[in-house]
């Protein structure tokens, strides 16, 4: 009997009708039931070109499973005896903690229990550029920080993104699927710089017809990112096109997401990103979005994160649909700082996945430092929050790790991994901003409750303190006079965590005066490491 | 005949009663009537002990001018012949450019039509200190940029700031003029920090009998400042108190902001700050500080600057008194890159009189770095508004420049007046913010209109550009075609400006990837400045 773990993925062939277009003109969709607990999914599969279709399913319990599949897909070359069969759903391996979910309403957390602090990168057009390039990329992440990655299907025709992909989404043909009216709008929303002439459009494929190729390479690249265990924020639309791609008709922009949905859902590591700064996309209505949304939560049977990333006016996250607020900052200066203001506002999950790139581009969301990016971090994760990094130095091959991948040239990726670590060292399920002094940020582990803190008294049982670009000399804090607590002085952007020692009551702490430190104060409950 | 200069300030001294008690019971008043163009003044004058009354005048025009005094005050030892005189005005000396006015609804302007770009400081208590640090602050700030400090008239109480004044602004008495309905409400308002024990309460005074030493110690230096060009920002209360000034009853305090106005009103340079921190006064209701404004409106002669300076919530800035703001951040990130917004907002000239002082103290207000002060003056004045500076930076003796004076440690100063020096080198009477591109800020001078700005062209015919904590490596500029443009490179934290050459049309200029850069583009109108 074959044999998948839990949160793994079943895959299975058949071979079927290859007449028409597959694509449209037949449907495969399989039953799953199983396990204990028991559950009962049902997925519709794809066509995957040269007649073989294809079904997956992502089991959520452990023990044996019955399959059954149906649909107008079979043929004479259709093997009957395998249209239903058993197998058997192992334990989870050690770095599968299954699907990120939401948790407590305002938070995320693996599907296991495991807290999931989402330290996301920006990768927009990397699958599409050369293959070795897309291993590099591979490489890096594997040795980086990062636990979630922006990347689109479409490709992307932007400044340093001025070459053809490696692969196009769809075949060549001749515009079928595409929508004639919505060609005008489209044309007046070609990114280009001062200086740069516009390209032709190329508009010569069948949107009705996906590219398996391109297809098959992304299914490697969100299977590898699985195992390196990176989440794929999975980018289904973007406004920095000229293959037609935001001219594509109702019919075939529905059929296109439900391929993604059949394709991808199974993947335990996929999150739905509707488009990339949705309000830069002519063609599309907020009307639009909301149906796109509802269309995946209605066919995605595991229930992947969803949500619409902005360029400039915030999407309304309250929609149901909606389960996480991904956000690019509204404000040029203040960005994290809000963190917890948007999450009162919207009740939902935090995620910015667009803070500004270190880099030193020509352009302001492009060339901000090391030390503020890493300070912008700091501050979304102190208030319960996620962040998203990206990198855009100039570089004479034009491989900018923010579209490209590549190598990675900046100072923040290392800082980004001793925060991670920090919040992976707090107990509990997450971290929370306390706020109980004007002047830092103060988080808590989720388990401990504001009425558990008193007024003006610096320290839960566990606390950490941040004061990002403020530099003190000193700190006074107020302990419990009745317990003791041992205080770490931690540097931010050096990497080094001090021990000042154990105290209660008024206690006062030099520091070295220096930005981006915070203090890290542990209630002390074992005698013996007092003693020690 | 005596001789003073335009806008200097004429003194005249009475000997009177000096039975009662002289502060309160009588009265001094001149008429002052000549110039060209003629005006005609009546000021109240003020006792200054020893029988001895004083009346003050500054004229704005030039030519002979005649005064006759009247009041209770005369005794038998009054010289009657004294009475009526005439005197001359002469022009007004090299550095005497008149008081600051409000000129343009939202910008400020010294009377005789020189810019002004409050540079401010703050040195809360320097006239509260040993003489020697008195002479040194002096020394201090005739080598500094600053053209304007704030500081009080009552002594404070606060961290760092324990000792007892040198002076006190009263007499020893016991409590006259002091409300008791007062005395419990300030006493909840005492300004401790965790660890401090609180000190006895001193209200042995009389509140309606100013102490002259004191007064006239703070007539020295209000005219040692108007020496150096330096505007004096008075404070007249605020809330850092422990010697009863914030008891004092209604009579008691309309005497003193009376006896203020008569005693100071004629030196050039006084602003009127009814208080630091309005809001943490717990004793004075807005209704109050409404009536404080209007009382020193409505009796100085010469209606110098009056505003009134926040702690949490800003004052009502449109009330028809307030002639400008003055602002204290209220957001912890975000300052001065609102100054546009409270122009608008207010429609009165921004002047941020706090914004976190240079420093290492354990407070968050008071230890940013230069680097963050200098580009919030910045950020302020690119959008023609103004900034103040302080430091605090830990000291063995406690002598911190934000309350004591004496030495400055820190290095915003000389940034600061590298920005003073640009900002007196753009021609025009001020600088505002243009704001055609979205990743830095534009100012021009004050003469360029904003339909002569082409959307996406960055250049007027005189702009500046500030990149603040971005850091581009080139910039990518569109000049008019037709048109030729200097464009310079200015560093503001390394105070240095590199010539980029001269373009026209689309440009790409390289610059050096750092943070706090600026350019400079100037139109060329000669060709012989092309040819050199």
């Amino acid at each position: 009997m074959p044999v998948v773990e839990k949160w793994g993925t079943m895959d299975l062939a058949f071979c079927g009708r290859s007449d028409g277009n597959p694509f449209m003109d037949y449907n495969i969709i399989g039953t799953f039931s199983g396990g204990n607990p028991k559950e009962t999914k049902r997925a519709e599969g794809f066509y995957d070109g040269n007649g073989v279709y294809r079904i997956r399913f992502m089991p959520s319990s452990q023990g044996i499973y019955h399959y059954e599949i149906e649909g107008s897909f079979m043929s004479e070359k259709t093997d009957r005896n395998m249209l239903q069969g058993d197998f058997e759903v192992s334990s989870a391996g050690a770095d599968n903690h299954g699907p990120v979910r939401v948790y407590e309403e305002t938070h995320l957390l693996y599907e296991d229990g495991t807290p999931y602090y989402s330290m996301g990168t920006t990768c927009y057009a990397w699958t599409h550029q050369k293959m070795e390039l897309q291993e590099q990329t591979l490489d890096t992440l594997e040795h980086s920080p990062f636990n979630k990655i922006r990347f689109c299907i479409f490709p992307k025709f932007y400044d340093y993104n001025r070459k053809e992909p490696l692969t196009y989404p769809f075949v060549r043909g001749n515009g079928e699927g595409q929508d004639p009216e919505l060609i005008e709008l489209e044309k007046q929303n070609l990114f280009l710089f001062p200086g740069q002439i516009a390209p032709e459009w190329d508009r010569d494929f069948d949107y009705t017809r996906p590219n398996t190729e391109h297809f098959q390479r992304l299914d490697l690249r969100i299977r590898q990112l699985r195992d390196l265990g990176i989440e794929a924020d999975i980018i289904l639309m973007h406004p920095y096109d000229r293959w037609g791609m935001n001219t594509i008709g109702k019919d075939a922009i529905d059929s296109y997401l439900r391929y993604c949905v059949a394709r991808f859902s199974a993947y335990r590591n996929v999150w739905w990103s509707l488009a990339n700064e949705y309000d830069l996309i002519k063609t599309r209505t907020v009307e639009d979005w909301d149906h796109y949304g509802e269309l995946i939560q209605s066919t995605d049977p595991y229930d992947h994160l969803r949500s619409v990333h902005n360029c400039m006016p915030f999407y309304d996250y309250t929609k149901p649909w909606v389960t996480h607020c991904s956000m690019q900052r509204q404000d040029f200066y203040k960005t994290t700082e809000d963190t917890d203001l948007h999450m009162k506002t919207y009740c939902k999950p935090v995620v910015w996945d667009e803070i500004a790139y270190e880099g030193n581009i020509q352009l302001g969301w492009g060339n901000i430092t090391a030390q503020e990016l890493v300070r912008r971090f700091w501050e979304a994760f102190m208030r319960g929050g996620h962040a998203g990094h990206g990198e855009t130095f100039l570089d004479p091959e034009e491989i900018l790790w923010w579209s490209h991948g590549g190598p990675l040239k900046g100072e923040s990726a290392p800082r980004i991994q001793f925060l991670l670590d920090i919040l992976k060292d707090t107990p509990g399920k997450y971290v929370k901003k306390t706020g109980s002094m004007f002047d830092c940020v103060n988080c808590v582990p989720s388990y401990i409750e504001k009425e558990d803190i008193p007024f003006n008294i610096m320290s839960a049982d566990y606390e950490i303190d941040y004061f990002g670009i403020m530099q003190p000399a000193f700190r006074e804090i107020m302990l419990a006079e009745d317990k003791q607590f041992r205080v770490e002085i931690i540097d931010t952007w050096n990497m080094t965590i001090e021990d000042a020692g154990i105290h209660s009551g008024f206690t006062r702490i030099s520091m070295p005066g220096n930005q981006y430190m915070a203090l890290r104060i542990i209630r002390v409950n074992n005698s013996r490491e007092v003693l020690s």
